[in-house]
């Protein structure tokens, strides 16, 4: 295993302590129970947002917190949930009078824990909601999940219900929101190498040396198939099809597009993917009308890429483009 | 070779197009001779900033182009110098009446070719300077190079001579800061595993299954030694240990910090390298003013990490922190 790290049992801490030293100007990282929170606190009154989940996504989902985005994340091992006393703690440091929306990735550990929160946050009286992502099309149930996985469309939705919140919406307004962009955003990815997660030091999974895996979990769940690897336009037609159809997307649709490196992937390699991905939509009759591209929802080095697309009415775009300040993501501050 | 590519010999093109249709707000690109420019061309009376170098270090240099940063970069094959041509067409491009700055990484074939293109745009009657930039302490000459290798520090000098210039510096003055800028910084890397170049398709080097190399350059050239592989901190010593010595840094210095990514290495682990480089810094009486931390000079998918520090006074504090708008760094717009 060749790893930039200390001990296993301590990448997770070690690393939470790099990001507090490197953003004290965003975030501010609470230990036991652990979770990463906005700088300054809550603006009195605001919807507070809170996401989490197993580490090694990284920037998802810490490096979302600050203003304009997500107010907490809670950051569980390596690929492993955080726990419902994570989740407890970060709800009531984030609750500004106005209520709390859970947005949890749609993985049976997160989904569970996060239940349990919700319950222990509404015992001590405040208001939380929770909305389920599962945007990827690849497959029905999957090794940590019934139903379909949350997956990149997460980060276009915390970006977009975070800047909603930030615009002063009701936690009913802000849920409502959560819903509908669930309900309008699709993804698919695949992957040419597995990761190795720290404490298990060995590969996820084994794949050939001309082998990729169409429709991968970013936690190297089995995805559609295994294929020889193919020229990267046809890796790219392998995951826009079942994206356009699923949803599906229409001629005439406005679309955020969000091509992903899985980590191992050279940004030189997203681009090129990124390229065909806009011209496939653009031939379906869809206007790009935003983009984003590079490593944000990532496997640790997995190398691989997902696409994800979300049909964007003008709130959408709107609030795509309102300022955001956070360790992984920042424009118009 | 694992890659998401369609040919080796279209990588960066099609690459670029991707670039083209991601950032249309930001940049534009064009073909035959090749280089990237900011969109809507370089405001009357102000400095033009160029540079260039081969390919596969995304998002350096065409990731920096845009308002606040370079008003041009000229991409070679990937790990390939640039031609004269290129270089000579975006200098006359990004002329605005006031004279074109040339930041060159120092690598023969670079400092070659921009030497000749220097002349060129001289003939056509354009104010050109050129400062080479050499921040890597590791070697003295080097398989590509007489002298030092430029790596890191170009990125914070890019960054920091972009702000200058938008703020309506002189061409002298710019280039004194540039010069400055270089003076003021030290950089040295390590890699656990090669990359691999798409038309040569077999990795650069080889390093064992438990071996790293420090002091690498970022196309893989040998560094200072081979060594079994270590703790992320003492890495990071051994990294921090030379840059620290070479300046030197003193107490009550001020700086700023990059911890880079060569592309391969999540995140996760950069963060946590980071942790323990802000730590010697600062057990070194050093005040970590600002910092840097992701893939900025990568070397595609090489796994591995090199850290950058720059002294810095109010002057390069202030131009750190003024807007930036560019596909791979951007704030305050």
């Amino acid at each position: 295993m060749k790893k930039l790290i200390n001990s296993p049992e301590d990448v997770v801490r070690e690393s939470l302590e790099g990001m507090a030293a490197a953003h004290p100007d965003m975030i501010e990282v609470h230990f036991d129970p652990t979770y990463v929170m906005r700088a300054g606190g809550v603006p009195e009154g605001k919807v507070g947002l809170l996401s989490g989940g197993g580490s090694g996504h990284e920037p998802m989902h810490n490096g979302f917190v600050g203003q304009g985005m997500l107010d907490a994340a809670c950051p569980g091992e390596v690929f492993t949930s955080p726990t419902p006393d994570q989740m407890q703690a970060a709800t009531e440091a984030i609750d500004a009078g106005a209520g709390v929306l859970h947005i949890v990735k749609n993985y049976t550990g997160d989904v569970m824990n996060f239940e349990m929160a919700e319950e222990m946050a509404e015992d001590s009286g405040i208001d939380v909601r929770s909305v389920v992502i599962n945007d990827d099309v690849a497959v029905e149930d999957s090794t940590y999940t019934a139903g379909r996985r949350g997956v990149g469309g997460t980060v276009l939705i915390e970006k977009i219900c975070g800047a909603a919140a930030e615009d002063g919406y009701s936690l009913d307004d802000v849920e409502d929101l959560c819903i509908h962009c669930n309900d309008e955003v699709r993804s698919m990815g695949m992957a040419l190498t597995s990761c190795t997660v720290p404490t298990a030091g060995e590969p996820t999974f084994d794949l050939g040396e001309d082998e990729m895996e169409i429709g991968i979990g970013i936690h190297g769940e089995p995805g559609r198939k295994r294929l020889d690897i193919e020229p990267a336009d046809a890796v790219v037609e392998r995951l826009m099809e079942p994206i356009l159809n699923d949803l599906p997307f229409k001629k005439g649709d406005d679309v955020i597009l969000f091509v992903n490196s899985m980590g191992g992937t050279p940004l030189i390699e997203v681009y090129l993917a990124y390229r065909k991905a806009a011209e496939i939509a653009e031939a379906h009759g869809l206007t790009v009308a935003r983009n984003l591209v590079g490593p944000y929802i990532t496997s640790l080095e997995m190398a691989g890429l997902s696409i994800t697309m979300m049909r964007a009415d003008e709130e959408i775009l709107d609030l795509w483009d309102a300022p955001v300040c956070t360790p992984g993501l920042r424009w118009g501050m």
